[in-house]
């Protein structure tokens, strides 16, 4: 068993390895290191503004009026630095840089590879020795790099920017290190030739440089120095942009770029966020071109992969069905793609005896990979019938050629000129080795794009989807020799066009976006097979949406993301399911009126980002919510050094006191706590009854009835209920007990830590005790940033509205509340539990156990109505009981 | 004054007239109407789910199994029609026969007048009337056939279409005769040659049709017949796809129709319609020119004005000033566009002496319009120096050539052939043509899209752009006739590529939008000059925004639609604002244990679409909220004929009963009024008090008081406010008076109207004492639709937040809730107003009377905490008098 433990650890270990996993501790740390951030970052600009009146105080001599004006024009110089624009253009600026350099780069590496491969062309099995090591090389090194520096690298990056966009803090996935990893490991994958794309990196890349940027300039101020909750929504539309710029620079496509992020990224879109996405994706798009035209290996700005096919007579109308036959194809082939995929990390992480293998060896697998790749594609062996030696751009541009390679008529129209050479075989059909290409390519970018290296597969699917497209327009054009148009002039049919249909509905189909067509019309600078082209992604999209999610959402499911799956239309059960049914009715919540010993329980017992507060735990009226870190720097502001110090010398104040009048100990004591008393406004009640995991319904009379005893000592008799107070208060000493006693939690033991101090003549049994006395002060909420308006639900919102307003307004989670008591919460979690539960198992529907009564009544809007009424006497009898207390009271006093 | 008043109620139809206004009476009639659609549709569908079961039965006998199989084909077939696809292809398909019909009638009404005008070259006079009359003529007729048939037709539609996809519904913009009005006023508008467009009309039309095919398709079932809460949101989600499809069809261009519907009609757009929009613009794109090969127009499917620029070379490098100064230009003159539109309305609105001339005929501005726009381009005459015997199309033909105008040396590659000799005088350089084409053009647009017939301002402001592109790009040609690239080959300067851009930039300047480059790259079928567009597109709208709102914006605020404008970035006294700043406190509502009075009232004196109801007038507690259109039911329900017989008979029945045994008389009644109390399952409370117009603080507590007095009659003295309760009947009896008695409201008419019956032998005055006597019984809500979740808001949620979820949600109005209090409401005029407030007037920032005191507070955080405990301490003195009523009661009771 111990050994299956320890499998199963080191199982996890590989999965991490083979495509990273989200685990929530990572992201709760992240949280806090952020929350670290900002506060620096708030305590840095105030001293930055003192600076600046210091130096007006302090010049006011001299020529103050020049002064002012340098400083106003330094103020205005880092206004604008904060503008918008200006952060776009550099990162779009920052992107075509970077996305240049990983060209040459690549082009560099490829180019070595062949020369070496040249070079040692009198013997094969140098050459084979040549061609093979140096993609493992590379592949090896890349990954490992990789899972040395930044282990979140691995893969495309779109399904975290994904997840990222849609709310979720994965903050470990936006550093300078994931960057450099990134950058590096990508180039070096590239550069060894294997079937790898770069558009994905590229979005994940951007929205790193997004996001180092962004830190950058809050170093000059502006607008990144403002209320986070501010910022934060900022921060999400500039990564929003940043994936733009992200695709725009990789295929030099602005359009189709913005437009394949929203697709890839968004649930909803705001449209105004939709310019900055065209500016930056424009301008490093235009960069990016120029760099080639200043390289000299463009004479001026053109599309990335022209083409040139007649403008007149593109294709005619009856060519259309077979327009249609690829899309349909491709939609087939893209969700085999997304499936293949899928099953070869499935089969990877449960084959056991293989992972103990490889996971001895961490580089074994993509080594193994690399190398079973290169060995087929080797052009003297296999690779010679599906133009191996072509690296992936070369393919395309050849896919791309408007001339046609199968007609035999012709001979001198068609010379298999440059890399064309590479699909013409002596012995083998043309049509043999695009079939070849397009099986063994299929099966190779599935399982490289599963090598935890930076890559895409959008790159590899798109040149398959060409060269199945040329593989339909060859045999038109065999079929077809003098084209279909019966009309006097002779208009062949142009293989190429179908090739670039072909590349936009497959990788349409496999990425589920209609997009691609914008982007193919961007790359190859032609937009005259407007029609042929949307028709076949729209029906690869249809094809390829109904039996299979994205390769995107595939891999969110894969690595576990926090990510919201779309609610299907059409799924009527759905509109049965109430927030009540799904919300977590234990909640965690803080009193008013609550000690810093509740405080520090509640932190210990959970994790929760933030928590809700209420008025009291009889009342559960919501107040607010604050975050955890509110409420940790609360609790160490307490028990903290400086406090502790100032009791100190309190004590030797009251000690000299002491000395010189007669004492009467503990008025102190006493004092000190009427006056922590008078923070609040709120403290007529007294109770210290504040239950970590409260029972919702049951405490909520006898609890209410106590209050009122407080109030009127003498004329309830004592229910048993009120010996719960010491009860509970022993349970709370239980419950550190159980977890945290033996083992203090870190933020304390930092404070007992540094003791080492000359005033600090407290020994640890008085430090403990000093402590245990400041757990039981009431807490201070003055210094606390509170929400006063967290998102509140109804418990009878659907979960087809909870689902709307969840993704709409990017939400975490949601307080559910009735009549303004706090009831529940609804988080990311139950939210998706639901839905997957009530959509992806179709035949057996997950129902919640309170939906079923619901099906039960005819008409809708009795049922409502007579529902509405039940709950509400729920409510009075629950809640209420106020309003009968008196008279119980009364009944009883008279 | 009285004059003064009617010249007034003059002038508003005279802006109804101008441009139609939007009345809040004619949005709830409309709301009403779909109510009583919608319920009948609910009726229908339950009879023919009736009528199919007993098919089952009636059949069972002979061949049942064949019988079913058929219904079950039926409804397989029925169920098919209700799917999206369906209902998408049908719409294209629909939207493309439409435009090719209209443009099909538009081409032959200008080829009819250029018929006329050439048949009559003899005399000029003749041919200037010809040339004069024609227009005229069919402008007069389309406004006045829009006027009668339905003056919602006025206009672009594209306003109207974004404020419907907000949310708001303006039913009547979406009916049969709209629809009929502004196909045919279109078609004659266009015909008449004068400089108006067709995008914005087909963007209405497209919804028009999605609207009436809905209805349509309802008629089979499926989807349709569904709850209309899902319907509704589905509607939305077709009418967007719609608007797509509109721009799609009308320009052949499904990419850009897409992007441009979504820039211009949403704020918040969910990617999963996205497909939708693609799928049904393409289709409708397809279809439209597919029509037009059937038509032997084209050989085949190719772009609308398709431009045969060199793809080797497009452009160079240094050229890119150029553009950009193009975007510059443009920008500024799509501000002024705009600017000039809204101050020629403004200035006929204002000037009286003009509207009461204007006013008496109601034709004669469009007339007028009309006759100085054709003067002025009357060929022979003034015409001759700004090409104005060309068409709309025919100048966007001529202005997108590929071949340079200006290039003096060689005269033989430029002959000014075809259309392209309109632009060549002879005594006038092409330049004056051009400038004053376009000077001419821009102001006569911009009057002409005020003239009250169906038409859009995209196509004229296109034509200009492209004109103005082409007067820089020739006199570039004319400064650089060898080209600008200096490496050897010679590349001439292409004044297309500028026309290109040119257009581009100022219909992008004009209604804010990027998508307008991809509608070009469409429009032309060549995408060579992206780069080039893009940038000029982005300049123009960068701009054009900080100068003017869209057309479209500026359209709305000149009909005063509701429409909730942007918020913009960077304003940070929004921030400051909370919702109970500009929040409603003086809501209507309902209790759930009110008369029918008080509904009656309610409904007397309110407009409100949805009311409020709570637990009582004393816990304001929401508990949910009901469609006016359900009280008004309930209400003709209690008051109806049917009961007033039953009555009859019952009370005959009772009378036979009297003659045969001794009666008691009344409890007949009471018995009733007990039946009628059982149904309350929460009745605890007796008060009937529920005022109107509640005062927010003052009543809560004596009518808490009140209410205990009910329970506990001997203890406590009477207080001054229990004698309230006839004071408020009066209250009650006194407002009808004032607003509705002397002339009932048009539903209590109805039904004391009919009472010709043979039965019905109750006089008037008993219907009077028997209808007093129904709305005193409590209401019976369980025959009604609550929802039970409507929208909350806490009272200290900022404006931001609140334009977020308003924008995003697409809200009507939301209540504001403290601790599940109803204390106010929010609707979109208030935040409207809060917004514009804070926003338009920068200088004088109108401030909300709470949004002060927060400023001068220096620390935010600790503001907020004691702020909270403020407004705790509020709510307890003012909502948790429960808790000290019973100690005061007791004080007294001791």
């Amino acid at each position: 068993m111990a050994g299956d433990g320890s499998d199963q650890r080191a199982l996890q270990y590989e999965q991490t390895l083979m495509y990273g996993r989200y685990t929530q501790e990572l992201g709760v740390y992240a949280k806090e290191e952020a929350a670290r951030l900002r506060e620096s970052g708030q305590r840095r600009s105030v001293s930055d503004r003192s600076r600046t009146l210091d130096l007006l105080e302090y010049d006011k001599g001299r020529c103050a009026k020049c002064r002012i004006c340098t400083v106003r024009c330094q103020k205005f110089l880092i206004s604008r630095v904060g503008e918008d624009w200006i952060f776009l253009i550099l990162l779009g600026l920052l992107m075509a840089l970077v996305s240049w350099v990983v060209d040459f780069c690549i082009a560099i590496c490829l180019q070595a590879q062949k020369w070496m491969y040249g070079g040692l062309d009198s013997n094969v099995f140098l050459q084979y020795l040549a061609w093979v090591t140096y993609p493992v090389v590379l592949i090896t090194f890349s990954a490992g790099f990789t899972q040395i520096l930044a282990p979140q690298a691995v893969g495309s990056g779109i399904p975290e920017m994904k997840t990222i966009l849609r709310g979720v803090v994965l903050k470990e996935y936006l550093t300078f290190k994931t960057f450099v990893a990134k950058v590096i490991g990508l180039t070096c994958a590239l550069g060894s030739g294997m079937p790898l794309g770069k558009e994905g990196p590229f979005v994940h890349i951007a929205s790193l440089c997004a996001a180092l940027l962004s830190k950058f300039m809050s170093l000059f101020g502006g607008i990144y120095e403002e209320p986070w909750t501010k910022n934060e929504s900022r921060n999400i539309e500039m990564l929003a942009a940043a994936c733009a710029v992200g695709v725009g620079c990789c295929f030099a496509a602005p359009i189709g770029g913005v437009l394949f992020s929203i697709e890839v990224t968004s649930t909803f879109f705001a449209v105004r966020n939709y310019w900055r996405g065209f500016f930056a994706a424009t301008f490093s798009a235009f960069i990016f071109r120029v760099l080639a035209v200043w390289n000299r290996d463009e004479e001026t700005i053109t599309a990335l992969f022209k083409t040139r096919f007649r403008l007149d007579f593109p294709f005619d109308l009856q060519e259309l069905p077979a327009f249609a036959v690829i899309g349909i194809a491709s939609g087939f082939g893209g969700a085999l793609f997304v499936y293949l995929n899928r099953l070869i990390v499935q089969f990877i992480r449960k084959q056991k005896a293989i992972n103990r293998f490889l996971m001895k060896k961490r580089l074994l697998y993509p080594a193994l990979v690399t190398l079973l790749v290169s060995t087929l594609t080797f052009p003297p062996g296999f690779g010679q019938f599906m133009a191996g030696k072509l690296t992936q751009k070369e393919s395309l541009v050849t896919l791309l050629d408007n001339r046609t390679w199968a007609k035999q008529g012709i001979a001198e129209e068609f010379d298999y000129i440059g890399h064309s050479q590479a699909w013409k075989h002596p012995q083998v059909n043309v049509f043999v080795t695009l079939v070849l290409f397009i099986v063994m390519k299929f099966w190779m970018s599935a399982l490289a794009t599963t090598i935890p290296v930076p890559c895409g597969a959008f790159m590899p699917v798109f040149v398959i989807g060409a060269a199945f497209g040329r593989l339909v327009g060859e045999s038109m054009a065999a079929w077809f020799p003098d084209g279909i148009n019966t009309d006097g002039t002779i208009y062949p049919i142009v293989p190429g066009g179908y090739a670039v249909v072909g590349a936009a509905a497959l990788s349409g189909a496999v990425t589920h976006t209609v997009s691609t067509a914008v982007i193919v019309f961007e790359l190859t600078g032609q937009i005259s097979h407007i029609l042929p082209v949307m028709i076949a992604v729209i029906l690869a999209n249809a094809v390829a949406q109904s039996l299979q999610p994205s390769l995107y959402d595939s891999i969110i499911r894969i690595k576990k993301l926090p990510y919201l799956p779309e609610l299907g239309w059409g799924h009527h059960e759905k509109y049965n399911i109430r927030v009540e049914d799904i919300m977590v009715r234990d909640v965690r919540y803080i009193t008013l009126n609550c000690c810093y010993r509740d405080l520090h329980n509640v932190l210990l017992t959970g994790h929760l980002k933030t928590l809700a507060l209420v008025e009291s735990a009889e009342s559960m009226i919501l107040l607010g919510s604050i975050e955890r870190a509110q409420l940790q720097s609360l609790l160490s502001q307490q028990l903290g050094r400086p406090r502790r110090l100032e009791y100190i010398r309190e004590r030797a104040l009251a000690e000299k006191k002491r000395m010189s009048v007669v004492s009467n100990p503990g008025s102190e004591d006493g004092s000190q706590r009427v006056s922590q008393e008078v923070r609040f406004q709120i403290s007529t009640e007294e109770s210290t009854f504040s239950p970590v995991r409260p029972v919702p319904q049951k405490p909520l009379k006898p609890a209410l009835k106590r209050s009122s005893v407080v109030e009127r000592p003498t004329e309830i008799p004592t229910s048993p209920h009120d010996n719960s107070g010491i009860a509970l208060k022993n349970l709370f000493c239980a419950s550190p007990d159980a977890e945290g006693l033996e083992e203090p939690p870190p933020s304390f033991k930092s404070f007992s830590g540094d003791d080492g101090d000359v005033e600090d003549d407290m020994t640890i049994r008085e430090i403990a005790e000093w402590e245990e006395m400041q757990l039981d002060e009431q807490v201070n909420f003055n210094n606390c940033k509170i929400d006063p308006a967290p998102f509140q639900l109804v418990e009878r919102t659907s979960l087809h509205k909870t689902h709307t307003i969840f993704s709409l307004l990017g939400l975490d989670h949601a307080y559910v509340t009735s009549i303004g008591r706090l009831i529940g919460v609804v988080s990311l979690k139950e939210l998706r539990k639901a839905i997957e539960g009530s959509v992806t198992v179709k035949g057996v529907k997950v129902r919640p156990p309170l939906a079923s009564f619901r099906d039960s009544g005819t008409s809708s809007s009795e049922n409502e109505a007579t529902e509405l009424h039940k709950l509400w006497d729920r409510h009075k009898s629950m809640s209420l009981p106020r309003e009968h207390t008196p008279s119980e009271s009364d009944e009883k006093s008279q």
